[in-house]
């Protein structure tokens, strides 16, 4: 059948969708997600699309195409194409066995995997796909073969060198930015680390929300390894160039539920990793109320899957758990925990974050074998050498000789209203009070806290200051406060 | 925030979607699927949308509005509104929940149901309450507690008789219009039976496609009631003026991976005869290879699960288990069809059928204590009361007096290329081949089987005819011929 395009400018972020008006459709005996393959007439690549259904907007005689289409048909508004009704993809037929509690093999991840690389999946069939690995046991070859089929459907990192360093934390603690600590040391002291980090996606900010301050993030997969080939690391988001991709659009999915099925997030970790070349990770499970590990025994169990997992797909890993209960450092919002990484690469800093570095980076020179491996992550940090390392890194990917930290414009303190000693500090709730206040979007906004745990406060001490470029904002933080204060005391 | 309606001149179909660009959508922390509350400036009532993001078409200043939430809000292309992030539904956590593996109480289902009516949900989320209800087991008082819930939350038929009867068969059998049948019979003997059918999804002809030729299926929930009152029964398309309305969506989500959950579907039929205002109810379940149950065992399951609910649900049933191998009758296609219980109303027409619906009717008189029950079904269809009614019913839904079934323009002969005996008819393939012919869209399209299992059959016999008002469908339907006989000799 012949349709005129009609262009519904409109874009959909990724999957291939076609629009019908609803008796085309029901001449065509076609139901929304079906399948259509398109291309202009008589010439030119096919596609296939899933189609949606209107009762208005198009005419009989038109496709309604969104952006994604029409790039990659290369046609505009009045265009002729043929169409013809095309088959589900197979893999489907794999996530339904899942969903049903069958083991699938290493072939069958692939072609899913496969299919989701190529945007083949509606958004509905993609939940059945997350649904069935978070409703069902993953077993641990099940696991092994998504990550496979993860790291060999998108794109990688490639270095000559035999050891090649990174590390992971199971996210959910605010200010725990350890890792632009620790990249400029493992750099220095010779080792590669080319590091993917996320955007925040309901925290307060990510690690390359932070970074991006000093430098840009998202570099072309060439200009990645020229980073890393001349400073022996680099710091990018982790949605750049289609590393590991598919992960990022299952994630997308996972979102509405905040659904973390395990096998799911063991593989994507380790698939991110792969994918930058890695051969030996630190993963760092922080436990306790308010992290992704609520319990020690939830922490454990993560723990023993990933030693399984890895050792299979021949990574070296070592596993540390760690105090999750409380925020670290001082600042919570991009520019606020930006400051704080550069005061501990200065040798100044907030002390917990600068220790829970200095460990982290231990931890990873044993794992290399590396002797005395205090004493040199301590001799580059007090000699400047991590610092003008982290410069080195900025210089590369594009960033200033000098950053400058965006200050915000407005702040307000948070004030003790008795005598007590601080008991807790809230990670969920003092991530709200941050992204209240604008964070990660106005990269100045969020929260510094001014005491620690079991700090003594008497009335009228500063708890912690809000931040923002936005009055309007403070004043949403003012009211959420009323509702109760993120550090009890 | 204040922003712009842009119409961007399409409907979903149900679903409340506003799309943002994504400058707006980061500078507010929005993510796609949240939620935002939106109302006409100052004024007006407030709903809450599902979030698009969109690169392009949108302006940041503006929001994109589907056909729904237009009418909804009664705003026009200009018109301001003021929009607020909304929290999601609640009732997400009960289906996360469910995905986990537990149990939900009514409390629970009747919050999803509202959810769903309301159209609450994005597709996604949808889809988590699907796979949760078909990857973990289903308890027989949350099949209750979920019928109850769709009934509850969606329009109702109120008569005032003790007994209202109705049938229902699992699908799956071409050319299985025993319904139309056993109505008139039924309606004719002085008892209530107001009927709900589909439409075809997958197969060639539901009974309201079938019907359609005849009358509208399409009728108000008060033009129905009069129908039923007047006549003693009618003949409706299901998805009409939302009886037992959440089923219909959460049918559009099944589609895709053709996933039918037991406890779902239990629940989808019984609250639609609930809603209908049944009491007395007979379920057919026809088993073997192509049908929904393809062996005994699963067929006796079915029934047990039935039974069970069935009796909390304060429904007298009664379960046949019947033969579902091939197809029943000569026509599969609705005009086809249509011409089967025609003719059987008559007293003529092909004798599985008539078989088949004389010994359902029997059945239904059992159900509800009839003495002599076979002899009043057959005094009622060869006295030709049976076919009055079936015209009143027609003319009281709207129908002509003398209603014309369309014949195709097209047809050839498919002939037996050797002697032997016919061993099968394949359900799936045969529908396959009418629906290539162009059913149920082609009212007249299809295929009329001359032959039954154990004919003996010479070269040059007719196995079947298939018709169409296409001769491209033909053509395709030769083709696919091609591949193999639906007829097996």
């Amino acid at each position: 059948m012949k349709l005129k395009v009609k262009d519904v400018n409109l874009s959909t972020g990724g999957p291939l969708v076609a629009v019908l008006h609803e008796k085309t459709a029901r001449k065509l005996n076609i139901y929304p997600t079906d399948r259509l393959s398109i291309r202009r007439v008589k010439r030119g690549n096919r596609i296939t699309s899933v189609v949606n259904i209107s009762s208005m907007g198009i005419r009989e005689d038109e496709i309604g195409l969104f952006e994604e289409i029409l790039k990659k048909l290369n046609v505009t508004e009045g265009t002729h194409v043929e169409i013809d009704i095309a088959e589900r993809p197979k893999s489907l037929a794999f996530i339904k066995k899942k969903l049903e509690g069958k083991e699938l093999d290493e072939k069958e991840f692939t072609q899913i995997i496969k299919d989701v690389m190529n945007n083949e999946f509606s958004d509905v069939e993609l939940t059945y796909f997350v649904s069935a690995c978070y409703s069902r046991d993953f077993s641990i070859s099940e696991t092994v073969a998504l990550t496979n089929a993860i790291v060999e459907n998108g794109n990688r990192l490639h270095f000559k060198d035999k050891i090649i360093l990174d590390k992971h934390c199971i996210g959910g603690i605010p200010g725990n930015r350890t890792s632009l600590i620790l990249i400029p040391i493992i750099a220095s002291l010779g080792y590669k680390m080319p590091k993917t980090s996320s955007r925040a996606i309901t925290s307060a900010a990510g690690t390359a929300d932070t970074f991006e301050i000093l430098a840009p993030v998202t570099l072309s997969i060439k200009k990645i390894q020229k980073v890393v080939n001349k400073t022996n690391a680099c710091i990018v988001w982790g949605g750049t160039g289609d590393l590991a991709g598919a992960d990022d659009k299952l994630i997308k999915i996972r979102y509405p539920l905040s659904i973390d099925p395990t096998g799911m997030l063991i593989a994507s970790i380790l698939a991110k990793k792969k994918a930058a070349g890695a051969t030996h990770v630190l993963i760092d499970i922080p436990w306790g109320k308010g992290a992704k590990a609520e319990t020690k025994k939830q922490a454990l169990e993560l723990k023993r899957a990933f030693k399984k997992v890895s050792k299979l797909l021949g990574l070296k890993i070592r596993i540390i758990l760690t105090d999750g209960s409380h925020p670290i450092g001082h600042g919570i919002g991009p520019a606020l925990e930006a400051s704080d990484v550069i005061s501990v690469l200065k040798g100044d800093g907030p002390e917990d974050l600068r220790e829970k570095a200095v460990f982290m980076a231990t931890e990873m020179l044993k794992l290399v074998g590396e002797k005395d491996p205090l004493k040199k992550v301590l001799d580059v940090l007090e000699s400047g050498k991590a610092y003008e390392k982290f410069r080195e890194i900025i210089i590369a990917q594009g960033g200033l000789q000098r950053p400058i930290i965006p200050k915000a414009k407005y702040f307000f303190d948070i004030l003790a209203t008795r005598n007590g000693v601080v008991k807790g500090i809230d990670n969920k709730n003092i991530a709200k009070v941050a992204r209240f206040a604008g964070a990660p979007e106005d990269k100045a906004a969020g929260v510094y806290i001014h005491v620690h745990i079991k700090t003594k406060v008497k009335k009228g001490t500063i708890l912690f200051t809000a931040y923002s470029n936005s009055q309007q904002n403070l004043e949403i933080v003012k009211k959420q406060l009323k509702e109760g204060n993120p550090i009890s005391y």
